[in-house]
């Protein structure tokens, strides 16, 4: 490969795949855009009365984006170095698989799944989010909830055992003759309820089974308070260890950063 | 203009625009008054018993309010130093909104949306209420909220995402049999789930649907922690930085707060 | 009255209003017996194959607590001295509203609603919970939520404002052919949407007002964050204040409490 | 009891109790595979669907884990020292729930509730997730629970009173045309409703229900938010004193935190 070709990709590169230069941004704007319609599409073909009004234009404007998204895919794979680890990535699976099932629709159009498949493209957006301070942010969200992971975790199997526990009881109580058809129904009917959304698709119709998920209500409510208390916790205190403090040396008064050169309550010179 | 009028109209700006003198105070209340019994006419005239009964006495009601109202605006018009700053300005329009509804109904009355416009003079109040100690209150709960507008846009993006994927998911699963009739069906249906809302009017029915419905639910549940997290922590994070600050008189390089005595940055001492 | 006489008045009043005697200990937990029979009586009441069956029973027990009840409101009124005080009181007209339905009953027996006021003898219970540290406790809960006040009363204000014109605007929009019959109810289903309960008995029919609805449900989702967010900051902002608290005199490092006699950081001795 | 023996059972006792060891982690491992195959059969025996077709496997297969449970149970009861105290422990108990109802059943197969027993299995595993830092962590949870209970009875004690006194008001309001049966039936709705779960198997009908309703809502609604606050609140409290903590070595007074440099009561130089 000559020595201009390689410039070229350089240059390309920086475009497609990095957010600092002009071009780059545009290109992302762009792809922004592009990514939107495309979903816009998907879910306007899905409604019935506009399909059968515009249905010509939605599978042309479909196959538009297609072709784009292709010659994309193509660009990208040409210009990235390490060919086999972005085939292999995250977004190189999200990338192909957002234009894969066009092709594959067109020997098997009745595939209905497939449509699903491409509105996974959305997930591109991620990686352009993952800009400047949006960045940062969702990095302290991410180490918050992990380092509530535990207790997450204690959490979600006390409301797993409380689902099945319930959900095996009103199976016996209520039956099938009320809606309790099995345990999984029932265990679905306890998920319904203890995250308060309450379809009413199934409810208890005898007095035991009232009274059990009243009770069952009761204990939601309060569980709800559990891990908004833990996040709570855990954000305030991901964000005060985020940089190594020490005590001031000469009153030991309070942690600094690294931005403090003087200590604010006794004016000792700090090394930091 | 003469000297006179103008210390008339200097009278009238203090009253109708201020909140200080007792004169002003009175002009809020009365204002707060008829804004408020103006509303109450638009409820009760949308209630057909009501209307049947007293349809005469609120439609002359209601034509009280609006010459209360365009008296008003007239004599704000009139007192206002920058007469097209205030035509222009937010309260300048709701003002106009409140009042110009009546007149076109007049020579349109088949227009029904008009009543939503009449009871946007709601919003006036927000304009009374911005005195003393609620001001302070709600910039408090602005700035917050502002502190935390990346992570909250982080996170509704994410159950953006998620509602665009499960609305496909379920559209394709449950399908326009069990009244998933569309994407965008499904994810009004994926909405008021998400929210815990759970009217009803549309279920899953299939057992896979059910599944995921179940996980969508838990999600939900968990997802709902999140932004109460980021709003408490910012809440506490704002009231900390709450205190007047000053730059350092040495080197100007940060705002303080009472509780420091020394600049951190400098270590000149502070007076706090 | 003789001293002797006022030797028992006393007796009987430690016992009565009384909590730190054995005796009034005692005289607490069966007066909590008591309320609690007597509203499980009224509840049992209401269901009609118990009243079929143990209605008489049912009947007897009512007149049974009612004399109790009435013994008690004498003795109170007998033994307290500032009889008028306790006549007007909150608890006084709390205890008179728990006999009096039961007599004016004799008299007209169809007034159903008595009930209501009969249940509300509960309330009796809040006195004898107001001991030890359940009154500390809820006193900082009382504190918190008063602290605040103008904060919930912007925020009140906030959903108010949203509930008035969502509800015009679905009136409008939806209208009574969809169950949208007057703007009241639609304030009804604004409500109940809002507050996540979501019935199912109104549901929005055209996709105008399914969008709209979805709007309000994620709006609705996230202000449920803010007053969770105030009550938790409040919460643990009125515990850190509680006692009055001054900076170490030397190093300046932290507020202390007047339970603290040297400073933690530097050890010199504090006044408190 | 030989020596030998002795040394067999010492063995198998941290096999079977301990944790800490590659076979007891093992052993760990299996118990966890077992019981939730065990309850996955519990869940699919109640699935018409699955019952007709694989009925005869399920049943061989519910057989062959009570021959496993019932065989740990001797192994247990064997290697334990102290085999009164486990037989009436809590695990003790829960493990004899698992293998005596399909004993039971066999002479009385028409007990269909002794399903919910066999599920009640699933508890095992909280014994098993006691290992390491879950423990830790759900003590936390727990002490922060425990450290909120007064305030929590409080907060349930107001919950439980305007249950019943909503509950009777509907009662009388909407009766029992409107499918407010009874009191306990009005109470069930209103924990439907305070819970925002809204099944919509009952609703109010009348305007007042309605607007008794709407005032419930905004109630919970804004209840929702002080248990959230309590345990946030008490989370960040408990952990703030989770370091290791020692008496003073002067004064004996209080314990002390890392943070701390000098007692706070007698000013002794403490070491961290």
């Amino acid at each position: 490969m000559s020595l201009i070709d390689q410039k070229i990709k350089d240059k390309l590169y920086k475009i497609i795949f990095g957010t600092d230069t002009p071009a780059g941004k545009a290109f992302d704007v762009m792809l922004i855009i592009t990514i939107l319609s495309n979903s816009m599409i998907i879910i306007a073909e899905s409604v019935e009365v506009i399909r059968n009004t515009y249905g010509m234009w939605l599978v042309v404007l479909g196959w538009f984006f297609v072709i784009i998204f292709t010659i994309e895919y193509i660009l990208r794979l040409f210009v990235v170095k390490r060919k086999g680890a972005y085939l292999l990535s995250f977004f190189g699976i999200i990338d192909l698989l957002a234009i894969l099932p066009a092709f594959l629709g067109f020997f098997m159009p009745q595939i209905r799944f497939l449509v699903i498949v491409r509105s996974l493209r959305l997930l591109r957006l991620f990686s352009i989010l993952k800009m400047g301070r949006y960045m940062e942010e969702s990095s302290h969200l991410l180490r918050a909830l992990k380092a509530s992971r535990p207790k997450i975790t204690v959490f979600l199997f006390t409301i797993l055992f409380i689902i099945v526990v319930v959900g095996s009881m009103m199976y016996v109580i209520e039956g099938p003759q009320n809606g309790f058809d099995s345990i999984p129904i029932s265990m679905y009917w306890a998920i319904v309820t203890i995250s308060t959304v309450g379809y009413g698709d199934i409810s208890p119709q005898t007095p035991i089974g009232k009274l059990i998920s009243s009770l069952l209500m009761i204990i939601g409510y309060g569980i709800l308070a559990v891990p908004t208390g833990i996040i709570s916790h855990e954000l305030a205190h991901t964000s005060k260890n985020q940089g190594k403090k020490k005590n001031c040396p000469n009153c030991y008064s309070k942690f600094y950063t690294k931005e403090e050169r003087f200590c604010s309550k006794c004016g000792t010179l700090l090394d930091s």
